[in-house]
């Protein structure tokens, strides 16, 4: 690591101008969240393997930014070396550099991995002391990485329509409609997931997102996939040429977006079709308007001229290539539209939340008789203090690592099953207050009947993404840790049995999951909600629901998905999350006050909440008759995918509970 | 009102610009919400009585821009000349004004009347089309309003220590303090319970608020008070000397903050002094550094040179005397200051509360016994349907302003009583669906035994502001009206019993109170609360609970007043409100997660809430508690104020409830 350090710094000094500061973000050239190996450049350069975090390397100082998730694990993981900077507690990273950095110092950063927003804020606030943002000539940590992976080549699957639910065609309409909103001639489009779910596309080039690596750009007359062509078969090939989707080398989106910039973009598929046709195709086209006045015939002027790109997911660097006057700096309308799933998506994503909620279920029945078996646990029903303190056989261990691909396993045997949505976060007592614990099979914890064992995991099915929290307990719990996951649960309950207006945003529904739990002076350093993808990311905008300010900005709306969970940690001791996926959908309020709509959630994740860790008696009568009603449902509902005895195991795990 | 408009256009044809719009805003030089008679401009010009709006006025429209709590009552008193504009539903007055006048256009006002955030959000909106906001001349609106009130003459009088909690020395030390943290040579203040609160002085020259029409500049060596000097008494000029405070005339400010913009504003009261222990201060203090370099001999510099000006407060017309390099505009730190009650504030505001609860709860017995025996009602306890409608002489008849002229008289009875701190609001019916609806004596409405009254009143007492809302029936409440003011009783508890961690703001908590509400799709157009004065205002900020932006702003903090007042109307039909005053202070959670402290409210309004109107079955045991708890409480501490027959009363409206 002293090595890594020193070798940026040697290129940080002899790059044309000199760098003072190097910036690393955890992004790829696409914003991603999750990222491909090669693509883990500041994980290469700090060895924090968190998923969010920024790495700023300046001539004597090495510090890490992160937030609240990883606060515990980037401890853990940086090297004296590195300096961690707390999200939230300490200076945001440009207002760091601004104080610190000398005048006029030179920040050098790879701008296809920085989003316009991020860019745009720091340059705003460098201006204070002339300091300059610098696109590097490369990416100097390519260039020191010397067994950098090689780019996978995973082949462009298409989504078929009995899971997209919307044909290419008609999202190709929608999104032009947009445009001509908007008076926008073009969109460039860098998130994956929207170029996946815009030509119902799929892929493997990210570990737990099933997308390809691709940038797309889509005008009024032509749209453009940009994708390593090995990746694509002729069969892919001939589908997006049959929607009018010239598939172009991945690398020439750069050169593209500058031709779109100066109106000379130019799709081959039109080109092969007779002039005669596009003339007509143009002018019926009310966006287009055939200029004959300087006698350049046939020559082309767009009325509109705007192109459209998403400040959060744009790269500074495709941006950097458009004037300014001719960007339209605005959400994509892919990402709404992605969030709104359709009447097809939400019918799988419901299934496939019933196979996981199976999987889950058999898990716990397997995992509550090992639990008995090898280490003489009382179990997940008894709150007796287990009899003989056995200790299994080095080959039978139960291990954070081991119990999770069990929990694969049982995942796997259902249908449509294509692999994780995210690394299973699999936790034995102080690990669970690790927020993002990913274990190692090197490192990670045994099974402990005395713990407390916290599971948040979910998978990518062809019909659906999922993602789950459980916290369960097989010996006796604390009543501390009772009280703990009573309010968890209490807060999860709140929000999950919450009623809103139209035009309500999830900033403000954030505090109704943590009042009850700051009743006791209890709270968690993450947000209680993200949306989630259809076959596609287990984070998925634009809404969340979060106290970050970026969750005031779009209202949750009827066919949204989004996730409940609310948790508790405590630094070396142990942690509590409880998750639900969540639809929302119109509510039937007896009255509809100010005319505007409620909305309501349905809750479409099936695995019981443990009785044991309750203490019923904080509990109100509400609370009582939603976890009954809720148990009687998972009964019922997943049934069909449970033998005699893993359904004994959850008749009994659901039996109903009282105050 | 006719003649009204077409004289104020004929002023705006002969005005220098000439204008295409006039605006007449609703606030006085000072930026208040109550305003003196001679300064209800907006009123005069409209015939619109609330509080809160905005008269337009062009060559050809009359458009009048008021919030959610006046749309009722002004549809109700605006005449066919105007239209209504609905603050959150219609756009807001700058994008409308930029939007239909035409380019270019000269927009008139007076600048004295408008905040510099008002003036420069409206700058910013009208250069799309190089529309000018336009200083007039004169006040427009004074130049034809014949019988305009004259200025009334109330003497200034100070507000002794045993009420006041903190001596003006401390305060302008403190004061001054944030001038050097800040680098500021001096402030401006404006707003007029920021002027009295800082001089300890009240005053009677707006209804309803004891202030002073008065400005001050504070600097780092000299203080200046802009008031009427008649009303000045030679016992409060020598109080203000003694403190170093210059009395000079209320339109002496104008000319002073341009010797204070150019840094020539000094005091008469240090000229006095020797030139030697002058010197010897500006030594002392470190802001000031005595220049001898170009030989001007005691020509003093100080090495800030900010001039700090609230941009929500501070008037447009004062701002523009200001170079804008010099201004620092940001909240004035008298602000918070006086939101942060000192401990003999508190416990005034406590012992106020106390009488005025006695005072509510006489008047609830006085008007329980005539509203059976001249109305033949069932009473506040009984629900059966009253046997005989009996009609009581007219001479009898009790109306909504009668009996809050009862309601003042049990408050004027009691000790330190100064008037009311607002309209009391008293409504039957259909009237308490109108949120500010204030009752006149010519059209008010009768009591009535079958309908819901709602009041929301408050007085002043010389140790503390108050404001209270009880809703009670004296007959059979439908079941919809039981179930609304249950709903609304919920919404009330949710609040009052929060718990938060330091840094939540009053944005974040407004949901708490409407979350039980939206259960039914109820809910309510106005903010959930407000601060309150010491012996000032009844709506003081700097923090507020409401769905507006601007309560983002300021977190809670201990020591703050706040109200909780949710409440649910149906037009026509009916409204219900129930306020308490709360007082936010540390609470004592088990647990402490992420250090911050957590805070709760203590309510310190008393007085009971109706059993009648409580579906008990929608009461959840936590709620039932607290309504128990807070009954209990109140019997024990308005028993020394009542007597035998009232508190025979208190005690069978605090009986215990059970769900």
């Amino acid at each position: 690591m002293a090595d890594t350090l020193s070798a940026l710094r040697s290129l940080m000094a002899s790059h044309s101008p000199p760098l003072d500061a190097l910036v690393v973000p955890s992004e790829d050239c696409h914003q991603s969240e999750y990222v491909s190996a090669r693509d883990k450049r500041r994980q290469f350069v700090s060895g924090f393997t968190g998923s969010a975090g920024l790495a700023l390397i300046t001539m004597t100082e090495a510090r890490l930014w992160t937030d609240g998730r990883y606060f515990l694990q980037a401890t853990r993981e940086l090297s004296d070396q590195w300096k961690l900077m707390r999200m939230g507690e300490d200076p945001a990273v440009e207002i760091w550099m601004a104080d610190n950095l000398s005048e006029a110092a030179a920040i050098g950063v790879d701008t296809w991995c920085i989003s316009v927003d991020t860019a745009q804020r720091w340059e705003r606030t460098f201006t204070k002391k002339q300091q300059k943002l610098v696109h590097t000539s490369k990416n100097l940590v390519d260039e020191i990485w010397k067994d950098r992976p090689a780019a996978e080549v995973n082949p462009v699957v298409l989504q078929p329509a009995e899971f997209s639910g919307r044909s290419v065609a008609e999202k190709l309409k929608d999104l032009r409609e947009s445009l001509t909103q908007e008076k926008a001639r073009g969109i460039i489009i860098t998130a994956l997931d929207e170029v996946a779910w815009l030509f119902n596309i799929r892929g493997n080039d990210v570990s737990y997102n099933p997308v390809v690596h691709a940038f797309a750009v889509v005008t009024s007359e032509s749209a453009f996939v940009y994708v390593d062509k090995r990746k694509v078969s002729p069969e892919v090939y001939s589908y997006m040429k049959e929607k009018g989707v010239e598939v172009r080398d991945y690398d020439a989106v750069a050169s593209d977006v500058s031709l779109l910039a100066s109106n000379e973009l130019a799709s081959s598929l039109l080109e092969n079709e007779s002039q005669e046709k596009d003339a007509k195709q143009l002018e019926s086209h009310p966006n287009v308007s055939v200029l004959t006045a300087n006698g350049t015939e046939g020559a082309v002027e767009l009325e509109y001229n705007l192109i459209w790109a998403d400040p959060a997911s744009c790269c500074y660097a495709l941006f950097s290539k458009l004037s300014s006057g001719q960007v339209l700096l605005q959400q994509s309308p892919l990402a709404l539209a992605k969030a709104l799933k359709n009447p097809v998506e939400m019918d799988g994503l419901k299934k496939a939340h019933i196979r996981d909620g199976a999987a889950v279920v058999q898990f716990l029945v397997w995992l509550d008789k090992q639990m008995q078996e090898l280490y003489g646990a009382s179990g997940y029903f008894s709150e007796t203090e287990r009899m003989d303190k056995k200790k299994p056989l080095e080959a039978h261990k139960l291990t954070e690592v081991s119990v999770s691909d069990k929990l694969e396993g049982f995942r796997a045997s259902k249908e449509h099953f294509r692999g994780l949505s995210f690394p299973t976060i699999s936790s034995v007592g102080p690990n669970a207050a690790i927020i993002h614990y990913g274990p190692k099979p090197e490192t990670c914890s045994e099974l402990d009947p005395d713990s407390i064992y916290l599971f948040d995991s979910g998978a990518q099915y062809l019909d659906g993404t999922t993602d789950i929290t459980r916290t369960v307990h097989f010996g006796q719990p604390s009543a501390h840790e009772k009280a703990s996951y009573t309010a968890v649960l209490k807060g999860h309950i709140a929000l999950g049995t919450a009623r809103f207006p139209n035009g309500t945003n999830g900033h403000a529904l954030d505090i109704v999951a943590r009042i009850p739990l700051w009743k006791d002076g209890l709270d968690y350093l993450h947000g209680t909600g993200h949306g989630i993808g259809s076959y596609l990311n287990v984070h998925e905008g634009p809404h969340l629901i979060s106290f970050r300010p970026q969750a005031r900005n779009v209202p949750l709306q009827a066919s949204m998905t989004v996730t409940d969970e609310p948790g508790y940690y405590e630094d070396g001791k142990f942690g509590i999350r409880l998750e639900n996926v969540l639809i929302v959908k119109e509510a039937d309020t007896e009255f509809n006050f100010g005319g505007k709509g409620y909305l309501e959630f349905e809750h479409i994740t099936w695995a019981p909440y443990q009785r044991k860790l309750m203490e019923l008696s904080l509990l109100s009568p509400d609370e009582v008759t939603w976890v009954n009603t809720y148990h009687s449902k998972c009964r019922e509902i997943l049934a069909p995918y449970l033998d005699d005895s893993e359904m004994a195991w959850l008749k009994k795990a659901t039996e109903p509970i009282s105050a």
